[in-house]
């Protein structure tokens, strides 16, 4: 069909340029303290953190389409959380006025400057507040790029060619052990293999864990009977935290192991209560009981004590990351055989371009990923990370597990969806950050309603 | 003399006594934001930091005696240092009420305690601004226990017991490379050698080089100018930065090594610009030169990568710490040997607690510390420091030169002292952080008598 001369394919061509023409513009940025009370039922309590209010430091990017905004979280567990949006607010407010297009051909210059700024550099060097903060603003570029695109992000990861992933990346202080041109190399070696990995996606998703039973808090009846129901829940990993005393962990241990039978997967995870000689002593005390691994044996910086502690505690693996705080770290647990498990975070490194970096370097030293999840909004954002992996770059394989809580999930324009031992991939566009308006309302602290309501009844008892 | 039977001194001493007894009370905090504008004379600029503005997030502690504080800061070097304050403001809430005889007793616990917090650990993980944050409280807790027993610190500290220095230290995730025992004997057999260090400290202080004539933006002509000062002022070791290009770095150091002759010291400083293997290429083409060390040539997190550039650029020495995080960052580059010269800084890390691990880490692994300075506060801070180092722990020996930069020293209350080449023991009360009200006033950010000035005139301009 022709008008004018034009046919409507060469019209909707046009009309496509028109829009790209009228450019979509960051029109401003704001950070939400967002708490949840979780200290007051002990989810999430631990060797090393007792009581946690699971917490965000939310950031929304507002754009020239009322309908399109770029969200994403920093997750805190309470106390500082305000610190963390200052230091949102501060780098956040570098994006402001930039056309979206433009931040998508950009994004690996925009993750690069955001962490280069000397000044803020110097006030955590790739760590802290500051970088975590970079994070944010990167990972909300992502979410609002898949919106534009109306994309799920491990979708438009996954469609991303290898020379664009490339760009995303900061190979500052990693060439040493990855290259530029070795990362093209491996993203080229999968690129056959994405049509039938993403067929596989979309049928099954990507392996699970749960932590769910395993807090420290809970009694050995609660923990027995959430283990029976992630067993028939379809999961074929549990972890457990440890580390309060050899002989609490060796009862708990044994009546998992005895309930599950001989086969099942079970990890501990200590949360950084030992030095490195307990460490390899503790864990040796509970071989017996055929451990997946353990995690989190010591500080997150000790590539070197890790490394001697995998050499340790073997056959039992060592896993870690949820503090590694940058990829440095990551290249230097690998170069030093220190992990067999990458436990990449979504909001603890320099966002999605950061973990891009961590992914290919697990790849590169054949290690799988298996991404720290939990806390609120975590396991809806690292979810995309790992599909993107499970597509992109080391494909479907059985020793990828992304870590799985069940808790704060219907806080979330779309909450995980785990059926069966298996992360269903998302459907909806964006990284799956999105807080929903009302969840972000009533735990705002601490006006919230939620808040002001606990502060007067706290009164009251008194 | 007698009265009503008691003679003088014992009334003295029951006077001293009923003093203790009025307990002296930790009775408020406060922040500063202190700026200074730099970056307007390129002073502080090289090859990762343009253009920075030396501030002071400063911390006072007042107590019921009006005439008793303690102060400390944390340098940053401009933006951020807000957000810096904040985490001081968090953590120092914790000390109010406490009575300072009880706070100097159990220093130790106290450190740990701020460090331990386990919901603002989750910011950092002992790193980053809540990790200085902290340690802008333990050090503004040591500046006023020095106050109240009216010494300097340095002799607080070389005067503490060996089982004190000790319990001020949190040996947690150190333990695999240093033992509370091995630290005690370490301290034991430096016990026989004090008296005898502490009059050559008094005598001649502890050697000094000087950054002042090496800054990366001074032309050839402004930086061999100030080498000569520096040479006839006594000074033996000179550090340059370097990074820029090959090309600069070679005929600025040739030029120095030219104007100073073969046997005096030179240093470099690439302040993090390089990867590894660049580092390694880059540093070998400057051997010619006989460089006393290569000071932060890459990532101060990559403790494997300064391994690796250690062995690969000797002789020259790998010297770092100004950025390195905590003990377990310092413990790892001993364990490793990825450095020859251990420069730790007053403010990176959680205060003086942890630099005496710090210290003692260095001694048993043989390694001089030779303290990072400059900035604003780092001189009158660090030196304390040292002198410690050189009456209770490693000695005198002339492995050891304390960082000395030339500028903003006037705003502290007892300037350092560097005379031919040495600095000399500070003489005043307090650990040298102490800086002149009028100078907070004046360079308080932005509503001080200076910034608002600035601005005016920025105005006028436009």
């Amino acid at each position: 069909m022709k008008i004018c001369g034009m046919n409507l394919e060469s019209l909707k061509v046009w009309k496509g340029s028109w829009h790209n023409f009228m450019a979509t513009l960051i029109t401003g940025v704001r950070t939400f303290d967002v708490r949840f009370p979780t200290s007051t039922m002990l989810d999430g309590s631990d060797a090393m953190n007792a009581d946690p209010d699971y917490s965000a430091a939310y950031l929304k990017i507002y754009t020239s389409d009322p309908e399109l905004t770029g969200d994403s979280l920093v997750f805190t567990i309470g106390r500082g959380n305000e610190v963390q949006n200052s230091a949102i607010d501060i780098l956040a407010a570098h994006i402001v006025g930039m056309d979206t297009q433009h931040a998508f051909d950009t994004i690996g210059d925009i993750g690069r400057k955001l962490s280069a700024d000397s000044q803020l550099r110097w006030l955590g060097t790739d760590k802290g507040v500051f970088h975590m903060g970079a994070g944010a603003v990167v990972n909300a570029l992502w979410d609002l790029f898949a919106k534009e695109r109306k994309l799920p992000l491990w979708k438009l990861l996954a469609d991303l060619t290898p020379e664009q992933v490339v760009a995303a990346i900061d190979f500052r202080y990693i060439s040493d052990a990855l290259t530029p041109d070795e990362a093209l190399q491996i993203l080229r070696n999968a690129q056959h293999a994405k049509v039938a990995n993403e067929e596989i996606l979309r049928r099954d998703g990507v392996r699970a864990y749960t932590t769910t039973p395993g807090w420290l808090g809970y009694d050995d009846e609660k923990m027995l009977r959430l283990t029976s129901e992630a067993v028939a829940d379809g999961f074929t990993l549990v972890k457990y935290k440890c580390g309060k005393s050899v002989e609490d962990d060796r009862r708990r241990l044994g009546k998992v192991r005895q309930l599950v039978g001989p086969d099942f997967r079970i990890a501990i995870d200590a949360n950084q209560v030992w030095d490195v000689n307990t460490a390899i002593d503790w864990v040796n005390q509970l071989q017996e009981y055929k451990l997946e691994w353990i995690e989190e044996p010591t500080h997150p910086d000790d590539v070197v004590g890790h490394s001697t502690i995998a050499a340790g505690v073997a056959p039992t693996k060592v896993a870690t990351g949820e503090h590694a705080a940058n990829r440095i770290m990551f290249k230097q647990l690998l170069q030093l055989n220190a992990i067999s498990v990458m436990q990449i975070d979504a909001t603890r490194v320099a966002g999605v371009n950061e973990n891009l970096a961590n992914i290919l370097l697990a790849a590169k030293f054949n290690i799988p990923v298996c991404p720290h999840a939990g806390g609120v909004g975590l396991c809806e954002m690292v979810q995309h990370l790992a599909m993107f992996d499970a597509i992109a770059v080391s494909g479907h394989h059985e020793r990828r597990f992304v870590e799985y809580v069940h808790h704060l999930h219907e806080h979330f324009v779309e909450p995980t969806n785990v059926v069966a031992g298996f992360y269903k991939a998302p459907q909806l566009p964006g990284s799956g950050a999105h807080m929903l308006d009302s969840s972000i309302d009533r735990y705002l602290f601490p006006t919230g309603h939620y808040w002001t309501e606990a502060l007067q009844q706290s009164g009251a008892q008194k």
